[in-house]
């Protein structure tokens, strides 16, 4: 067990048990549009049974702790599991400190010689279709991608996602953004979008169906509330209809 | 007596005149939803006869003095009694210094050997039932907390009680947080729920029949205040009743 | 002539050409409610000759120049006279910096060998009987104060006062603050009342009728202006009586 | 290969992976009116095939990554080609930061030896007749620039092109600032105009034909969407006169 | 030729290429009412022909650059004409910053045995006369002081004019404040008054006629555009007159 603790004078402090192997991939998902960053990484997390090994706080995160079952949970977590690495945050960024905590990440994954970085967000578009578009910070990686993927033809990643991929492309460490078409709401099947893209990509054994389970569950009850609110309009208007027209 | 002075180039000072026993639980009470915190812990301090060692200071503390009796006093002190130790503030804490506070007190309290940590707070809830939730930074704790704690499901703690549960788990120090039902005004009532737990736990001699007048005196109070109201209501009703038709 | 300069390298200075005799009491008067601080003081140093001997200024300072008969004046400045010293401040203090200048002021106290501080302000009641409250950092100094003063049961003293007496308690420096009731305009007549308890205490020998004149001509214009906009109001009523109904 | 990074302590960095030639001309386009800067910098970039050396950072730039063909592009880039640099932005500077900026450039530039700076920027004038008017650093210099150049009798350059105008001037290095009268809106009309002088003053072999194009694209669309709009609003006129005159 | 750069590590920086001879009095002229002391600066370095030596820069300067006649120049500059120093500037400073600029300016007045700091400003009244304050460091100066100037009784000089006046008492240098009393709009009349008086203190020989012939110029066109305003509501009253009575 090798204790690393990462700038103590600094404004983001990475504290990890355990050293990831040399050569991994580093995972990251920040919570962002439809979740799906955090609910992707989450998931991958769960099902390939991630080890905890240190966590990230800052002065600059919101002073807050998450509980679960009783039990105090640090905001900003990062796992393990084999040549995996995987950041998991459940408190977003503030745009004043992103390049503080990109930097601070990059530093870190030089230090524990990281190979690449996959950051996965979602993107917003007007007319969804699921697909998951992707970005890369050297040419050659798109290649490497399962066809899948479209790359993203022209745009910008705002917030931490586009932060700590200009610094992987600053400092040479090949950085994949996975963005995933998605929703202004928590959006599970987004997020099997993207995990079925690193599935094809790392030929995990991963099963995805969890998620479309959970997706379907959230559009049913998004449904039955669309319903209620339109029965409750025609009620409404029925009611207003006999209302004396001196009202 | 040995004096204390923690980090005199900080933003956060603690000194504190005596050193606390080695092992000593501190228990910390903020004013915030209910004032549960501060009016658990003043009630404690006064009970139990716990003696004035030291006090925090901030410039980013609002600049007030408080007086009673005359007597000026400081806004955030530090108690001490046989194996425990008190922390009473009667300041709110801004959000933004929040971590900076936490931090300075995590230091303190390793290098006084601090054993346990109990932050005790409100928790305002729809359909309050005067139960204490309770977090925990390691889930073997949960264990020994008397069963009339109920461990919160799911949530988070925001504000400073959030923040020193969170580096009291960073940092390995046993931290219980006893989330009092309450309401958003003065609370004596679920400020003894608080302190329940606490002698439970504790098997302390403390008895809470105080607290239950003060509820009792101040719900009296606000049941009159609530009968005035509606009278009045009802008197100026009846005025308008007898107002021309034409107003 | 010791000239003394704190810190050079903070945010507030204090620069002394004299240093003030070992265990004097300064007197201290910022402006606040009813400039009663600050009449207080400037009065005190009038009637007993004090001595300019320095003068405190601060990057946290407004940028303001004092004049007066065609003279530049330094907003905050020291004076001494025998066992006297005075700080007389003719700008507020911003809340943000209270604590600073405080600390600061505390410091060159502790190097001069201040024995004891007292700082004059006015605390604004619902109804003015002239009383002058007292609060003191130790219980002790209540029995030394003349009986005219009334020991303030509960509440707080914010801003620059506040400050003062926190860190003199916490440096363990006598100090004492007198509060006397005002109203939200100059009020020489509570700095009168104030001055009075100052005279009785330190047996001086100085005439506050002065300050009632001023305090009886401020009365007396403040009367002549109600009257006219009393009446003014009154020939306004009539205008408005006369105002022909299709107005 | 030499690299060179400048002010690693810095607010701002550049980093560059190459030395430019000694004694070469930068030149420099940031967005800002009618996007001039970025359009002229970024086509001779195309045109004149420059080739990518290096970029500049900052904590205080915006988060945000910028993406092409799916590959991501630092913000703020560094480009060389024979006796010329550029450096081309893709982001607005923040008022706050040109000073350090600019400060940040100029250093850079007297490190590498830059002979000349010309900054190209827009300039929205109540008339436009496709001028461009042309500030330097030293009288002499406008005798040195294309008799096309309109020199600008009085006025002030504010953001990041005057500080680096400005600096450039305090520093001794020579600066030209090029300011092509235009629209508020992206504008490769005046872009053109401004290539125009570098091509006379340099005497470039280069094309402006296809600015043109675009300016006529563009030209044409917003003439169509300027008829659509007074179509719509007859259209809207039309019904309105219909409308029962009791409306 | 002796280069002065003063703080190099500070937020304010002087840079002058020669020395100002040893003795010299500074005339300084900052933006404020009426323009009277940017006004009154640039007229005497015209007619009395003072050389640039330097300029003053600061990162809390607005990130502008002026330029005249094609030529960038500096907003705050600093000139010398035997045993005079001027400094000019274009650009007002903000408060935040006065405290740091009149403390760069002392230390280098110092530095350079400056003797005596002149500041000319506008000050607005109720009834102008065209009268000129004067407001001094020390009570002498008063008497030095031309009979025409009129010691200000009582009040206070905010921003840069009364920073410099505030440090100049503090580190003892002369100081002499000249408060032109004008109007809310660039007046030559008021700085030809404030010039006088610099013209009899110094037995300048300087005609200040061209600034009264401004000052016409300005109220006959200020004069034109009243009567237009007049003129045109008039006609507006007349138009108004002739509306139908059921408008």
């Amino acid at each position: 067990m090798t204790p690393a603790v990462l700038q103590p004078e600094s404004d983001v402090f990475i504290q990890a048990e355990e050293m990831p192997s040399p050569g991994s991939t580093v995972i990251i998902g920040f919570p962002g549009s439809g979740l799906v960053g955090s609910i992707s990484v989450s998931y991958l997390i769960d099902v390939l049974e991630f080890k905890q090994i240190g966590y990230i706080t800052s002065r600059f995160f919101p002073p807050m702790a998450l509980m679960s079952n009783g039990v105090i949970s640090v905001p900003v977590r990062i796992y393990a599991k084999d040549k995996f690495v995987a950041i998991l945050a459940d408190i977003p960024i503030q745009p004043a400190i992103c390049y503080e905590v990109a930097k601070t990440l990059i530093q870190w994954f030089t230090l524990v010689s990281i190979q690449e970085i996959i950051v996965i967000a979602g993107i917003i578009t007007n007319d969804s279709e699921s697909r998951v578009f992707a970005t890369v910070t050297e040419k050659e990686l798109l290649e490497k991608l399962p066809e899948t993927c479209v790359p993203l033809p022209i745009g910008n990643i705002s917030g931490i996602a586009g932060s700590i991929l200009l610094e992987a492309k600053i400092n040479k460490i090949q950085g994949i953004g996975l963005l995933a078409e998605t929703i202004n709401a928590p959006d599970p099947r987004a997020s099997a979008s993207a995990i079925s893209v690193l599935k094809t990509y790392f030929s995990l054994d991963i099963d995805v169906s969890a998620l479309f389970e959970q997706a379907e569950s959230i559009e049913s009850q998004m449904h039955s509330l669309a319903e209620e609110v339109s029965q409750h309009n025609t009620d409404d208007m029925q009611k207003r209809e006999i209302l004396p027209m001196y009202g």
